[in-house]
């Protein structure tokens, strides 16, 4: 590729500095707080270019939430794809999550903190990437479960299996904030304990162990 | 008490049943879209009673997630506090906290979808209820881990008992809407599936048990 081949940026390219700047400032100020003053200038655009590109301030938050939310569940997605059992697919899955949030706090903030009071619409578009990980998770968990209890051991339902998935995703979302509060934790070393934790804990369950003898 | 001393009512009862129907109203609308004129309707006080009682929109909102994140602490500070070793309080704490989202399902939704866009007041006072209840798991967490664990095991830390606490209350946030989709299971089977697998878990790993041996 050669540098650009004409002054004026492709207009691909402008809406994803307008995004960048947006993530920014929605993740700064809150929603109704950001100005789209801030975001222009941020992104070095005028106002009316902006407005021009993604049409209105809900429609600016919405280009957010999707472009965050896509990165994200491909993160997961594409992590999980190359390890070799569930149980390290999973592994693997949550690692690329906590490393996403770790890296693109704003992205999780605009996703996680951001979308709860929104238009249905906005609501709609996060809702639909958690049900994608959702499931992938579930799918994880009744492999990974079958695989490592191995032959003869019982097997864990599609309902106690969306229950653990329920329950994992639930922590790592709020163990984002652990991890925030414990800067020298890697994203491997979060996920490490959290895997420790549930896995061997539903390993040990199904294995016949309660919390009451 | 005799039933009424004069016909209209007090203050602080008209306040209650303004909030009831906001809470409600709330729930069902959001934020941005519920009408101060249909929350009027519903507690059959007319709109500028509602203001003179609660002053704005924000200030009705705000008194709904006061009085109902008070409530949901108080829930679980009151369970926890009845049974006789941490491992169990911790069990009735969690049971509580799911027996009131169960029965007060239009609070749950106010508290913990329609809270994060809002202004800082608003966040702040979720953020104590939540700082609250989370303190008191880690304490019983800690608490617990020493008790079952028996004399010569392995303490657990404070910063390992703050991750379990962070992963439980993460794990039972989300779990509401597993409990949602499956109307037959009591909060007390949520609350035992939760705890059995973490508990569980959390009793192995600190025995030397690990997800890859």
């Amino acid at each position: 590729m050669t540098e650009t081949r004409k002054r004026r940026l492709p207009r691909k390219v402008r809406e994803q500095q307008i995004i960048d700047a947006a993530v920014q400032v929605f993740s700064k100020r809150g929603y109704h707080a950001a100005s789209v003053d801030e975001i222009a200038e941020l992104a070095g655009i005028s106002k009316p270019m902006v407005y021009l590109y993604l049409d209105s301030k809900e429609g600016l938050f919405l280009a957010c939430v999707h472009r965050e939310a896509g990165r994200l569940t491909e993160a997961f997605r594409d992590a999980a794809r190359g390890a070799h059992s569930p149980g390290l697919r999973l592994r693997a899955g949550l690692s690329a999550f906590f490393a996403f949030v770790s890296d693109h706090r704003d992205s999780w903030v605009v996703l996680h903190r951001q979308t709860s009071a929104m238009s249905e619409t906005v609501t709609a578009e996060v809702s639909k990437a958690r049900r994608s990980v959702m499931a992938q998770v579930e799918g994880l968990v009744r492999a990974g479960i079958a695989e490592s209890a191995g032959a003869g051991a019982p097997e864990l339902g599609d309902e106690e299996a969306d229950f653990v998935a329920h329950a994992l995703v639930g922590a790592a979302d709020t163990l984002t904030d652990w991890m925030e509060s414990h800067p020298r934790e890697t994203p491997e070393r979060v996920t490490q304990r959290l895997m420790n934790m549930v896995w061997v804990g539903m390993r040990n369950v199904l294995a016949g162990e309660s919390l009451e003898p």
